[in-house]
């Protein structure tokens, strides 16, 4: 039994995505920007794929722009949003728990002249309201916020954001890395008052490649590729239709959030009493995390060694962000932890797929290793 | 019998590609980022993906840098060239003949205070040699070429860049965009002389939303994205997985492009006699272009009403590039083609898999074209 626990870092296809993805590949190739029968298909194809984006935004589908992914999308909100209003001022809010992302597209703001303020967190790993609304002044031109922390589950203020852009008569726009949220928590960008809002496929059981940024209509942004007239020139290039189809396939398929919540809150019940009953283990995800994400230490262990203890017995749970491969974790150093805490993390994280005998074999599995491990 | 000669727009994908597709969705999902075994497995498939590509352009591997496409790879290459250079010197030259990714990105980076020089090309399409050497000054930071036109198959004087660098002492990077190239004629950057070179993985039978863009080894971009370290940090985010299988797949399965290139001729020979003996019919692709474009006018009847008239008797040609979807060709423009040809031009393109009663089924349509719609 092989027991995939690493769901944050991606997940294996839904059957409708890969469906939907054979189909295109054989049947539905042409270039959307054809104007013969091969090409109206594939428009009509995409247009379809649209709309069921949109309509897990409940947004309108031109407010979907189709990215290569969650990356993509959080670098074209936020270079984008910089420097389509670099006139109006230069401070950008953010948090000191993002994506990598957002960090390193911030930190490349800041050595253009913009000026970046990351916010600290609490030990729970979310931004103080207060501190975004003192942060946030009349020359702030951006503010991001994520919606869950991929690394602890925290949920961020992302509906202060607005509050706070009003409040201080910001000339910002506002953007929500929902990246990690989206499919598994309602996800409305008009109710969460946000401009700009970056979801991706390959986190929903969709495939690598593609995602999607809303972006709200009227705003404008600076692209960061241009060429032919794709994706209202705010992402020219021939969209990338197989993963586009795959994308919307997995959107589609998406169950109520709040009844996927319902089904995976006692396995995650389950997996923290379990981890509390075991010797020097420390929870650091909060209580009101999204329960999809558990992240634990085990102080004096490695992670390192757990997790390839974990991977040979076919389990896989990973250290942290994936696309910060095994680099300190930034996250729970901001919340406050101990290089013991923050050397032995481990993150674990479910799907709606997950079962009581994958956390069981989990929970088996931590057992040995603890009892291997820590024997050296 | 439906009759596809659009293959400069897009390619239906071959066999290899939809297969190794296929077991990327359904068993080697894994983010290559992930530092179990699942993930390894991905990382895995990632590295012996960018062999296949490195091998067609016989260089090393960590030369290839996977993107989402020709029109990224092209913006990575120039508005990454341009920015890493800007304090070498602000001239940029290219031609009037560039795919939109090209000249959009140029055409932006002239609003930036780059001084661009779009060169001139001749009847059949050619920027010349001279031309080329004069525009490249001292202080000229890129040059940038295309090695075939996507619209008249015409071959560009890529060789003669690296000559004009040298003889000019420029500190210029060189670009070529060999979308249309790879696959038909040997391309291999080294012997080029070129620094920078962009392929398509759609354009090769594989499929849309990747592509590569060689970077030789030493040459430093800005990149259009940051994040996590993805594609030694130039091309940050979780790597689009499938699409990579399948443009390797696809790569691995091209046949030797002079082989090709023999099998093809005839084709094009066939084709062009048979539309030099329809009356009132000019080719505008030039007799050594590459034989897998031929372009085409009619003037006095406009390409829209005869792309419908092919397209509802299933046989699909465009009017030129699919990326400027319909527009006036600024490339046949440039050829100093009259407003008549210019709106009556037509494009077929050929791939390695077209047939003898394709071309006839053409000529045919062609034929009937002209009969129903002058008549009226």
């Amino acid at each position: 039994m092989e027991v995939y626990l690493d769901n944050s870092a991606t997940t294996p296809l839904c059957p409708e995505a890969v469906a939907a993805m054979e189909e295109e590949l054989t049947a539905q190739w042409g270039n959307p920007s054809s104007l013969h029968r091969v090409g109206l298909e594939a428009g009509q194809l995409l247009a379809e794929s649209r709309r069921a984006i949109a309509t897990r935004l409940s947004c309108d589908p031109t407010e979907v722009i189709f990215t290569s992914g969650g990356t993509e999308g959080n670098n074209l909100a936020i270079l984008g949003a910089a420097h389509a209003l670099r006139r109006r001022g230069r401070r950008i809010v953010t948090s000191s728990v993002e994506h990598s992302s957002v960090t390193e597209s911030t930190r490349e703001l800041a050595s253009r002249g913009f000026e970046v303020i990351n916010l600290p967190v609490d030990r729970s790993g979310r931004v103080s309201e207060q501190d975004l609304m003192r942060a946030v002044n009349g020359e702030t031109i951006l503010v991001s916020l994520m919606a869950v922390n991929s690394e602890v589950g925290t949920m961020e203020p992302v509906e202060a954001m607005r509050r706070a852009v009003q409040m201080n008569r910001a000339p910002a726009l506002i953007h929500c890395d929902a990246v990690q949220a989206f499919g598994k928590l309602p996800v409305i960008p008009s109710r969460l008052g946000v401009d700009l809002l970056t979801v991706s496929s390959h986190k929903i059981h969709g495939p690598k490649g593609v995602g999607a940024l809303y972006v709200r209509r009227g705003v404008r942004l600076q692209p960061l590729v241009y060429g032919g007239g794709q994706e209202g020139k705010l992402r020219p290039g021939t969209e990338p239709m197989p993963a586009i189809a795959g994308f919307a396939a997995a959107a589609r398929a998406l169950p109520n959030p709040n009844q996927a919540l319902e089904r995976v809150t006692p396995l995650r019940d389950r997996l923290v009493q379990g981890l509390l009953a075991m010797n020097g283990v420390r929870v650091n995800s909060p209580q009101n995390a999204l329960p999809y994400v558990i992240n634990f230490s085990v102080p004096g262990l490695r992670s390192e060694p757990m997790l390839n203890f974990l991977s040979e017995r076919g389990i896989y749970v990973s250290s942290g962000s994936a696309c910060s491969k095994g680099k300190k974790s930034r996250v729970l150093q901001a919340m406050g932890l101990s290089d013991a805490e923050v050397a032995s993390a481990l993150r674990v994280s479910l799907s709606r797929y997950t079962t009581w005998e994958e956390i069981d074999a989990l929970l088996y599995g931590l057992g040995e290793a603890l009892a291997v491990l820590t024997r050296g």
